[in-house]
């Protein structure tokens, strides 16, 4: 019943070996590819393969709104979470672009936004928005639950052969609910999680942070279970990207994760199922100043660091390239015993 | 006749607010793309138009011996500098993989290395390698300028409608060389400035930094004007780039700067003509320590920072994705009045 509890299978230790010995062979300077190396070996490791390739992605953007958002936490009104769906679902959002780009798949799941369905969007609508976090839990565990399995179902509609995934999320008042989550995983304070999001002015990130503290004092007791802190804080699309992670890595398929509030739901995953972190690469350092205590406590390196903060999955799509030249490189440079010296 | 003394064309800054407003207009936070929003800006400026693009890149690799190699400077023999220049012309290097990917052009040019001419490689041999910079200068005031033209000349190969200019370098004992020059252009200790290169041991990089503070010495009086000072401590391929921004720049070709050696190569560049730095997008920042300080002596903050350390370009064709999805976010996406709200 618990499926999140199922450990994912092991990276193949084996294959990482073969890779750093073909790293070794190849012409150039060990080492000279810095963090590229690193990727490819874990990309062999995950994909059981000496060449690991990373040219199919499936995008899945999970969409909800936010009770907390009504507190005035957002430089942007709630309705913008429909209209963004609804541009994902006509093409001219900036992971939409990006998606063509690389030729991913890309399909967006409405966990529970407010207001009607939108067409082009996958409804997998739990609840219109989670309660107010600071009134009492976002969510209940039902729902926690249901959210967890829309994340899970989703990677059942990515194409066969696909070797990398990326979640991205979208709703307005997230990052203050990642904010709250990353206090209670990390211990952090309000203070240093809570940042200006998609454009808080100083004063309003005051209030933020103000709302983020009264959510945590309002939890205290909850907070020993990532389930139940996930429930008490979390937001539908943030439980439905931790249960993607969790079911990527259990089908053996890695992961790139992108942002802030993609970083709380994997630290979330890794909380859960401590044998979902070796599936996971990290793409970038966002402009959210919490970020960078979040991808400690999940001992992850970025490869970028952009200030970003856009969401939507778009800094693990920019990221891609990285990772598809790192196993270029890896499969089609000449050995040092080519050079014929 | 110093034909380098050209100032380069200004950047459109009509262009460059055009290309601003439109940022501001698309459907994300202002600033949410953080910098490759000034990326994509920057390009707009070089290129004159609103929505440019970097679909056509041309990458040019100097190559060159150093006399100061023969004073164990390098993990590798010199014979590695024509060893890879012979499988850059057979297509196994790094670089080779790299561009193709981007479907850039790629030549090779041969500006003085040891031994006998490499068939596919543009042959524009200036002398057999260097001299020893302890002993006195690496080059005559004639070859340098000679080195600089050789740069100069091979903008004129690249395609018509070459959006982005790559350089990379191959030469053994060329962190040397270029360790030399960042601290005479800087003002930086040769402790500071000198670092592993291809990988030495922690004994040798002691010697090459007291080879580097030896040279340093040598040419104290040489040091108060950059062409000098090229002469003094450079490279033939270093001259060369430095022709090559200087040239790339003239022509209003926006350049992406590579790694330790290029930055230095472009500082120089910059230093002989302040024009040509709104003309450089910077790359990323490699392992080598001392690129740090090059980099704030051109103000620049470079995309990526993977602990790269290969040269050849590689750096910069890696990064080049990252400026193309920047120039596709801007041109497609949709505006925040599309969203109709």
């Amino acid at each position: 019943m618990k499926w999140w509890l199922t450990a994912p299978p092991a990276v193949d230790a084996l294959a990482c070996e073969a890779a750093m010995a073909r790293q070794r062979s190849l012409a150039k300077p060990p080492g000279s590819l810095g963090r590229l190396e690193h990727a490819v070996v874990a990309l062999a490791g995950q994909q059981r393969r000496l060449t690991p390739s990373v040219d199919t992605v499936a995008i899945t953007v999970f969409a909800a709104d936010h009770g907390v958002a009504r507190r005035g936490v957002s430089a942007y009104p709630q309705e913008i979470t429909q209209a963004m769906l609804r541009l994902f679902a006509t093409g001219g959002a900036a992971i939409n672009v990006l998606a063509n780009r690389l030729g991913a798949s890309l399909e967006v799941v409405d966990v529970g936004t407010c207001g009607a369905p939108v067409p082009g969007a996958r409804s997998a609508r739990i609840a219109p928005g989670t309660a107010d976090m600071v009134e009492g839990p976002a969510m209940s565990v039902q729902q926690t639950l249901e959210a967890l399995a829309v994340g899970h179902d989703s990677l059942a509609r990515t194409a066969p052969g696909t070797q990398l995934f990326i979640a991205g999320e979208m709703g307005i008042g997230n990052t203050t609910a990642a904010a709250a989550l990353a206090c209670a995983l990390t211990g952090a304070g309000a203070g240093e999680m809570t940042g200006p999001g998609t454009g808080l002015m100083p004063e309003a990130l005051q209030h933020k942070q103000n709302v983020v503290a009264a959510a945590l004092r309002r939890h205290e007791l909850a907070l020993d279970d990532p389930l139940a802190l996930l429930a008490a804080l979390g937001g539908l699309e943030i439980a439905a990207m931790t249960g993607a992670y969790l079911r990527a890595a259990q089908l053996g398929l890695p992961c790139l994760v992108d942002g802030y509030i993609a970083s709380v739901a994997a630290l979330l995953a890794v909380r859960l199922q401590p044998a979902v972190r070796p599936w996971l690469h990290f793409a970038h350092r966002s402009a959210e100043p919490g970020h960078h205590r979040v991808l400690r406590a999940l001992d992850a390196v970025p490869l970028l660091e952009l200030d970003m903060r856009l969401g939507e999955g778009s800094g693990a799509a920019v990221a891609v390239p990285l990772l598809q030249a790192a196993c270029a490189l890896h499969a089609q440079m000449a050995t040092i015993e080519q050079l014929g010296i």
